[in-house]
């Protein structure tokens, strides 16, 4: 049968792509207040796109902050239930300068197409819909039972949809979610994502003397938020990288022998990953585990920024009244958030210099997944992916963290099947983000492919 | 004859003040681009109140940053030469919305003027001027001989007047100079400042991946740029604030046992000085030193700001590619400078963490000062004091820098008087800066006193 969707697609490319282009031309950024028209219009695009595709129970539901769409085609009994997920909203494309062409005006240069949100994640929800399109154009119908839960706030910490996915576990009952929001590992490299870390996000305040003091005048005696952050911080992590608060790796699940194994035949150039990704003089973390076991299955604690006192240009003889910092710290599986949450906190109250006092503010957080690659639905993806690349799929993890994926396991008892076609050099994010058109196709097709298999 | 001087204060009350408003108006910020044109009206309004005064030859002289004001008044043969010194800029008034009246429209509340600038130091260098003035307009004459030097650059380092100073000795020939950038030990007690701690002001910028990395792809493999410097910044002092460069305290002259006792016997409340001075929750510094001599005869090294990655509201989790911060040290008498310097950066270099890359700036230095108090024209000065104010006057010394005091004494061969009028919570550098409105009036006194005085 996937012969037919493959064909399809082959036959109707030119057109597959002008409908992503003009998906891509709305400029849906969450983030800015004045993109709420278009994020709305991105919204509407989505659902005339299921309604072409045949999807049905079309809805555009609205919610605190941007609005969810929903679908579903529900004609398969006996048959399993997949629930695709995605996103149509994008991050904000400054810096503007650096895109070679703009990032609404989507444009194809050397096989890629380039576009904000052309790979995270338009280029890859819209692939679902097609696949939809493909099976019901050329069968008529559908192998499996299909829901759709679209976002709008993805870029913006999804809080829509978690409240969404936690009050409606019957309306979106299914047996496996698909989302395809990640990468393969290589070009042409089936990938499937089967861990995820796991983020606790906080933000700490030191709070020193009541006002900025004049460095001369109380330099010696006044205590200094600043250089008291600074103390604290340092204290989160030994020169290695390895997390000080106590029992942070009580609870680490270590890869299994078979996974690690496994790690260690991925196409991983070390010296590539430096100068081509990190960019940096040499790559740090903790002694005596590979870079992929650093990344995706050992706890992190990183400062992602940090602020206090005179910063601008010049000198200002200041003792700082006030700093804070933005701290994260990434969790695998095993491990408790709430647990690791309390250590913190107490670590920082424990090492709070003296005359300095620290608040801890725990913005979000969510535990490390990981999907049993032994699940029939997994299996299934990894023979479709094979069937249409050509070659045996792969199961790596990712240090990101993916909070719906923990949603669906909590409300709804599901696994997720992480099937992305991005590349690691498509600049999510940046500026000048890409996505292979070649990809868009196979993706569309795989996926199709897939509903086929599992509905056998 | 300095009856007449107070009288005439007495009567010019309204207007003394209203003049000093006037002044205190022009947001003369000397670090920010966007004040250069509001730097030159300060300028102007110093020289033009210099013609009303009655002084002579006024110019204004252009420098590489901002103009500096000269005057003199040159008809005294066989009387000394006081060269009297002060500056017309002022620090930036952020954080704005810490101040209860705007920072440059001046508020008089409970007797103190608020306003950037109204005890630093333009409140009282212009007393210099309105004693000039009271002189002239009662006695028709001076004293002493005059010379005014005003600079615009003191809250930046103070360049143009440095190089002013170094290349005009003949011009600026004096017996003494005379500064009002310091403050009385305590409310009433008329006090001498016959030491300054000296000031190394650096910034440090650390570099670690090439762009802002996303953590949850890298964190583990990346360096962090925010906390490289973190950690460097942690290890330049031990939690009891001694600094770790090595050879920083092999130099220090400590204070005589005669200051030191002198200092027991000031009215100074350590629990005054934390709860309404310091405002944080102890008092913090070397064990086995007093307040005062932390402060006053101890080296430090202080983080005025920092900043690097993320630091909106909410949450974005990168690794930083950059970090900077704001680093000065004091030095004390018989400590060099150069060789701190170059012990400093040594000791940056050695202590960068793995993967990061670190540049030290030292965007100005300048040693330690100390005055003899057997000097003349410092007795007059202790006397004037005295008779104007009616206590003892009392010698402390002070832990901020007056760099220009080291240029006078280098290149000039002349002492500094330091006498001050700022009170110890006059917040220089913090929102709601103020000045005691009758220590403005008292200055004026003292200083036309002193010239009285000095003169016979």
């Amino acid at each position: 049968m996937s012969q037919a969707t493959n064909l399809f697609v082959e036959q109707n490319k030119p057109r597959l792509l002008d409908e992503l282009k003009t998906f891509l031309r709305i400029p849906s950024v969450s983030t800015l207040p004045e993109h709420v028209p278009d994020v709305q219009r991105a919204a509407q695009f989505v659902a005339d796109s299921m309604k072409s595709a045949g999807l049905e129970n079309i809805e555009i539901i609205s919610t605190a902050k941007h609005p969810l769409v929903y679908a579903d085609w529900l004609h398969a009994p006996g048959k399993p239930t997949v629930l695709c997920y995605g996103h149509y909203d994008v991050q904000p494309p400054d810096p503007l300068n650096e895109w070679i062409s703009p990032p609404f005006e989507p444009e194809v240069r050397d096989g890629n197409l380039y576009a904000r949100g052309s790979a995270d994640d338009k280029g890859q929800m819209y692939m679902h819909i097609k696949a939809v399109e493909a099976l019901l154009a050329t069968t008529g119908t559908l192998p499996v039972n299909l829901k759709f839960l679209i976002e709008g706030e993805e870029e913006v910490g999804g809080e829509s949809v978690a409240k969404f996915v936690a009050e409606n576990p019957a309306r979106l009952k299914a047996d496996v979610a698909l989302v395809s929001d990640t990468e393969l590992f290589a070009e042409g490299l089936p990938t499937l994502c089967i861990g995820l870390r796991g983020l606790i996000y906080t933000e700490i305040e030191a709070r020193g003397p009541s006002r900025d003091l004049h460095s001369g005048m109380y330099g010696g005696a006044a205590p200094n938020a600043v250089f008291g952050l600074v103390e604290l911080l340092a204290k989160l992590k030994d020169a290695n990288g390895r997390i000080q608060i106590p029992g942070m790796y009580d609870d680490v699940a270590p890869p299994t022998p078979a996974e690690k194994r496994s790690w260690e035949h991925l196409p991983f150039d070390e010296k590539e990953f430096l100068s081509h990704e990190v960019g940096a003089s040499q790559l740090t973390g903790e002694p005596g585990y590979p870079v992929l076991e650093r990344v995706w299955a050992r706890p992190t604690l990183e400062v992602h920024g940090i602020a206090g006192g005179f910063t601008a240009a010049g000198a200002k003889t200041v003792i700082p009244a006030r700093a804070t910092a933005k701290v994260s710290m990434r969790m695998v599986p095993n491990q408790d958030p709430e647990k690791i949450i309390a250590a913190y906190k107490k670590f920082v109250a424990e090492n709070t210099p003296a005359g300095i006092q620290t608040e801890v503010r725990v913005l979000s957080w969510g535990p490390a997944i990981m999907v049993n690659p032994d699940h029939p639905a997994i299996h299934v993806a990894a023979q479709s992916f094979r069937d249409i690349l050509g070659k045996e799929t792969v199961f790596i993890r990712s240090g990101g963290s993916i909070p719906i994926v923990g949603d669906f396991a909590k409300h709804l008892g599901i696994p997720t099947i992480l099937m992305g076609f991005g590349l690691p050099d498509d600049g999510l994010h940046s500026p000048n983000e890409k996505y292979k058109v070649a990809n868009y196709y196979a993706g569309i097709m795989t996926i199709a492919h897939f509903f086929e298999q599992y509905g056998q």
